[in-house]
């Protein structure tokens, strides 16, 4: 008897839905679709059963043949247990006992961070075990996964792995988290837009007067110093942290993920240059690898989490 | 039948040896011997196993009737081999697989770091179950262990929990590591002297002219003003350090151990001050606690290290 599971990544923007066979291991069939605005403590799940029993009907699959179902969701998540969003209106809720309510009662259902999910998916996908695993997600925020011992590290709240913001300079200006000095406030969309901005007004630069980040690492590509000096800083100080991170959880291997990380090998040379300069002892030689499954990462993720609480 | 196991930590200067019922998780007696000088290899299996016999006899004890025993070494190790060893002549070395050579084949050997054991035997001692602690063991150095979801992080060669070697702060000053910046270079005991006599200096003391890192605390408890701003300092980048572990981490708990811990409340109320300004989100709640069962953690931790394999 064929058994499935579906992994779901849940975003502010879009869902996205995969079809996975359980005893392959593999993504049968997927679809995005946009999430709900309002009411979303009943209406994304709503939403969600909606597309999975069409995929059932598609595929001619009973729901008795679906063991669980995964939800990875941007915001910190402890067993399930939401206490603060900012990106959904899921604070202080709990979204396997209430997703339960509404799925037939054979169903197991597991949520978890997104980025932490998105870390277990990347994991998967890589052609040896890793037992201990740190992602950085770089996009507009930074964000990321944390693995030791084969677990995800979710932390007391749910808090575990927000890399973003451990504290790499000193700065009077503020994060969005309310301290001053994050990663996120270097190595994210805005910072790395407001250095770049500065760095071009003193050296002057090809990069137009609108830019992107995309158009940041491009210019640095083709030798422009005011888009170097920018890649340089982030590089840098995303180096800094995972010297920090070495020295504490020692893992296996980091990964870096997102959609800056699509800068490629040179990015990721930049950052090992200055890993290798400031890691000590064993952990100098922990390799860095760019993420390979892109934007399915969550929901993979989303799949293995439950799949390993079915074997 | 009464069965017992052996803690044993293995220091740089003393060997402490303890008898444990495994029934009763009780120490039944302990003894201090001076850590043998040379040939660590050999000489350090020996004088254990010299003494177990000699425990033995004492208490009447049948070596069938001894489970195992666990060693909290002063070095990293992963499953029992270390690559690196500061302390004493352990380099690139399987201490599980050599000490088995001289024992029983019945004994189960279990290998860990003394400080990730004292974290395991302080965890012990609390009232509560925790699965996920930091503790910070300060001394001349600043070590540290942490235990997540239950299990001490070792890290991929051993590395884990060296939290005294998280850069916190900008310095040309280099570090026993070689890095720059390291909270041992303010926490541990060169680093508070250091600052302590430049304060004198510059501010006037009631320190006399040679004094210990005592002193200073003792001094800054009678409002020595040199002494508060090096309590002050060390206590800042305590709690940075801190920050930085509940944002990546978020332990359920933060311990306080080691010699200077010994300043009590008036210094872990400090740190709690400047860790609760700095720390985000639900962070700011992980309470911070003294260790309790001082130079006995190690020993402590490793009976527990055992006794959970023969569970």
């Amino acid at each position: 008897m064929n058994q499935y599971i579906y992994g779901v990544d849940v975003g502010g923007t879009f869902i996205k839905i995969g079809l996975f066979s359980k005893q392959c291991n593999i993504l049968i069939d997927k679809k995005e679709i946009p999430t709900p605005k309002n009411n979303h403590k009943k209406s994304i799940f709503a939403a969600i059963l909606s597309e999975i029993k069409a995929f059932n009907t598609k595929h001619d699959i009973c729901m008795d043949n679906i063991l669980g179902i995964g939800l990875a969701i941007p915001c910190p998540t402890k067993n399930g247990y939401v206490s603060q969003c900012a990106n959904l209106d899921f604070c202080e809720f709990d979204l396997v006992e209430n997703f339960k309510k509404i799925l037939p009662k054979h169903l197991i259902v597991k949520v978890g961070n997104d980025a932490s999910l998105a870390t277990l998916g990347e994991s998967k996908s890589l052609d040896k075990t890793y037992e201990s695993i740190v992602m950085f997600t770089l996009g507009t925020g930074v964000g990321g996964g944390i693995i030791l011992n084969s677990k995800i590290i979710e932390g007391k709240t749910g808090l575990g792995g927000e890399i973003g913001h451990i504290k790499v300079y000193e700065t009077n200006e503020t994060c969005g988290c309310g301290a001053h000095g994050c990663l996120e406030q270097i190595c994210g969309t805005k910072g790395i837009l407001s250095f770049a901005k500065k760095q071009k007004q003193e050296l002057g630069s090809i990069l137009e007067e609108h830019f992107t980040v995309k158009d940041v690492f491009d210019a640095a590509k083709n030798n422009d110093q005011a888009s170097i000096n920018t890649v340089n800083r982030v590089a840098k100080y995303l180096a800094s942290a995972a010297v920090n991170l070495a020295i504490t959880i020692e893992p296996e291997i980091f990964i870096l993920g997102g959609g800056i990380s699509k800068a490629g090998n040179y990015f990721l040379d930049k950052i090992k240059e200055y890993y290798q300069a400031n890691a000590r002892f064993n952990t100098r030689d922990i390799p860095f690898i760019l993420a390979s499954t892109g934007n399915d990462a969550g929901m993979i993720g989303a799949f293995y989490y439950v799949s390993e609480y079915l074997t």
